[in-house]
C-alpha cells in the first residue's frame, strides 16, 4: 500500500508559494509542511513565528500576495498609535497577524508547546494540511558579520540584509528536539515525496536540517527527496539568497544549491532559465518554469513536482 | 506662597471627564490625576489599566466620547482576526488601545514601575497633567456575590454587572504602597485643593482610599477636599452605583455618598436636581449642575468646583 502523504520543508513567502500549489493540487490532508523557525523572535514581549506565520496565512488563503507578506485587509492602527507612545516600529506588525502573535505568545505562557498551538491555529483556520514547526524547543538564526554576530531580524529586517554575512549559525539546535510529527511525516507515514521548497537553503532550510534527526530522516527515508531551486536564471527571485551565496564565496549556480543539499536528495528542479547549467549537475533533473507569479502557476509546478517525485520512486530502491 | 496644584482622585468615565474640565481651566501643569488601579487585570497575557488609560484618552483629546470609553478613529481588527483563531473576545481591546497594554506589559516585564511607565506614556500623548496611578502594587478589586467572589472585570464587563454585589475586596492594598507622587501630591507640594470625581465611590474611589497612607493624607490636609456626587437625581447617570449601593443596603441618596466620605471631605458638589435633599447634608455644600454632557460642562463644573475650593480654602484652619 503506498501512501499519498507529501511532506514539504519550507521557509517563508517564497516557499510557501509552492506549498499553496501543493495543498491546492493534493487531497485535501495529504500535505505536511515543516516549517523553518530560526527566524522567531520576540519583539514587544511577543513570540513571533515569521514563516509558519507566512505558511498558515498562505494556505487559509489569506496572505496578502500584493505586499508579499503578512495578511490581506490588514489595518496598522497598532503601529501607528505605537509610534506616537515611542513604541519600537521597525517590525512592522498588522492589526489582524498581532491576534496570532498575542494568542501564541498567551498559549506559550500557559506551557502549551509551539507545535500543539500552530495545530490548533490551522484547524481554527480551517487549514486541512498539517503545519509542523520544525522545532518545539527554541532555534535562533544568528548571522555572522564583520561587525559580529547579530540576530536574524535585526539582519532581515532592520539592517535589510545590507551587512555582509560571513557566517550563519542556529543557536539552540544542537539541543533541540524535532517538533512531534517532524520525525513521524519524514519516516513513520511513509510519504510519496519530501518537497524541499525554493526557500532560501542557508536560512530557511538549513535550520530544520539542523535539528538532530531531520537530516538523518531524509538520508534513509522511501521516499524521493527533491528540491526546488531557488535560483532562476542565476539570480534569487527575491530575498538575499544569492548575496549570501556571494558573501560566503559559493557560486551563484544552481550547482552549488544541489551541492548545497548533497546527500539528501535525489532530485532537483532546475528552472528552464538555468538549463544551460543543466549539464554540471550529476542528479536526476527537472526542468521546469519555477517562477510562480500566479496561482496557476503554483498548482503547475507542485503537479509537475509531484510528477517528478512518482517517476523516481519508481527508481528509488526501498531502503 | 500659596500653590495652585490641584489633585483629582478619579476612576474611568465619568471622573475623567471632571478630570479634563479641570485640565483644560488649570494652568497646563497644575493638575495631578490620582487614579484608580483595582481595575487593572491581566488579559491575552496583556497588563491592561482601564481607568489610567481612559485618563489618558481623555486629557490627550483621543477619547471616544460617543461610545464612551476607548480611542476616538479606532479600529477593531485584532478582535476580529482573533475570534477566527478561537481566542477570548469578551473584553474588547481596539487595534490602537493594544498598543499601550504591549507597551505596558513589554515594559513592566522590563522591570520599570507602572508609574514610570504612565509618566512616560503621559509625556508622548503631550499631557502636560501628572497621571499617577495610585500604586505601583498590584491591588485587585474583588466582588463579592451569592456565588461566591469573582474579578472585577468578569463582574463589569463579561456579566454587565448582573450578579447581586455583597461585598467589595482590595486584594494587595493592605501592603500596597502608593505610587511616588501620590503622598507628595497630597501633602508635600501643599496642593490648593483636592477633589474626589464624581467616579463610582464604592469601585473608583474606595481603592484609592484603601492604600496605606492616602486615607491618611486626605485626613491631615491643609488643602480643602472636596468630592463631588455621583448621583444626579437619586440615581447613578451611568454605571452601577445605583444598583451596588442598593444591593450593599446603602439609602440611594447623595447623603450617602456624603456619609461614606465622612471625616475625609470639607465640602460636597450637590446636583441641582437634588436640592431637595440639601438639608440632610450636615457639610458645606455646592449645588451644581453635575452632567457633563458637553467640554463646556465639564469646564464649567470644574470652574465652580475650584471656586468653591477656594471659599472652602478661606475657611479652612491649617492643619
Amino acid at each position: 500500500m503506498s501512501s499519498h502523504r507529501v511532506v514539504a520543508l519550507c521557509g517563508g513567502i517564497g516557499g510557501a508559494k509552492l506549498a499553496l500549489g501543493l495543498y491546492r493540487v493534493l487531497p485535501a490532508d495529504a500535505l505536511t509542511v515543516i516549517v523553518n523557525t530560526g527566524d522567531d523572535f520576540e519583539h514587544l514581549g511577543l513570540r513571533i513565528s515569521p514563516d509558519v506565520d507566512t505558511v498558515l496565512y498562505t494556505l487559509a488563503g489569506l496572505a496578502d500576495t500584493e505586499v508579499g507578506w503578512g495578511r490581506r485587509h490588514e489595518t496598522w492602527t497598532f503601529m501607528q498609535v505605537l509610534a506616537t507612545l515611542g513604541g519600537e516600529t521597525w517590525f512592522r506588525l498588522g492589526d489582524g497577524d498581532l491576534a496570532l502573535h498575542v494568542e501564541r505568545t498567551r498559549r506559550l505562557a500557559g506551557g502549551e508547546t509551539l507545535s500543539t498551538i500552530i495545530a490548533d491555529l490551522a484547524r481554527h483556520l480551517e487549514i486541512a494540511a498539517q503545519v509542523v514547526p520544525m522545532s518545539d524547543d527554541v532555534v535562533s538564526t544568528r548571522v555572522g558579520t564583520p561587525q559580529g554576530e547579530i540576530e536574524f531580524q535585526d539582519y532581515f529586517v532592520r539592517q535589510r540584509c545590507a551587512p555582509r554575512v560571513t557566517s550563519l549559525r542556529f543557536a539552540g539546535a544542537g539541543s533541540a528536539r524535532p517538533a512531534p510529527g517532524v520525525v513521524a511525516a519524514l519516516q513513520g507515514h511513509a510519504p510519496a515525496a519530501i518537497i524541499i521548497c525554493p526557500s532560501n537553503p542557508y536560512l530557511s532550510i538549513d535550520p530544520i536540517l539542523a535539528v538532530p534527526g531531520v537530516r538523518g530522516s531524509l538520508r534513509s527515508c522511501a521516499a524521493p527527496v527533491i528540491a526546488v531551486t531557488p535560483l532562476v536564471g542565476g539570480q534569487a527571485i527575491k530575498g538575499p539568497t544569492g548575496k549570501i551565496m556571494t558573501e560566503l564565496g559559493v557560486p551563484l549556480t544552481p550547482a552549488s544549491i544541489v551541492e548545497h543539499y548533497s546527500g539528501l536528495i535525489d532530485g532537483f528542479v532546475l528552472d528552464a532559465r538555468d538549463r544551460g547549467v543543466a549539464s554540471a549537475i550529476d542528479l536526476p533533473l527537472k526542468v521546469s518554469d519555477t517562477v510562480m507569479a500566479t496561482l496557476d502557476d503554483r498548482e503547475r509546478l507542485a503537479q509537475e513536482v509531484l510528477d517528478f517525485a512518482a517517476a523516481l520512486r519508481a527508481r528509488k530502491p526501498r531502503s
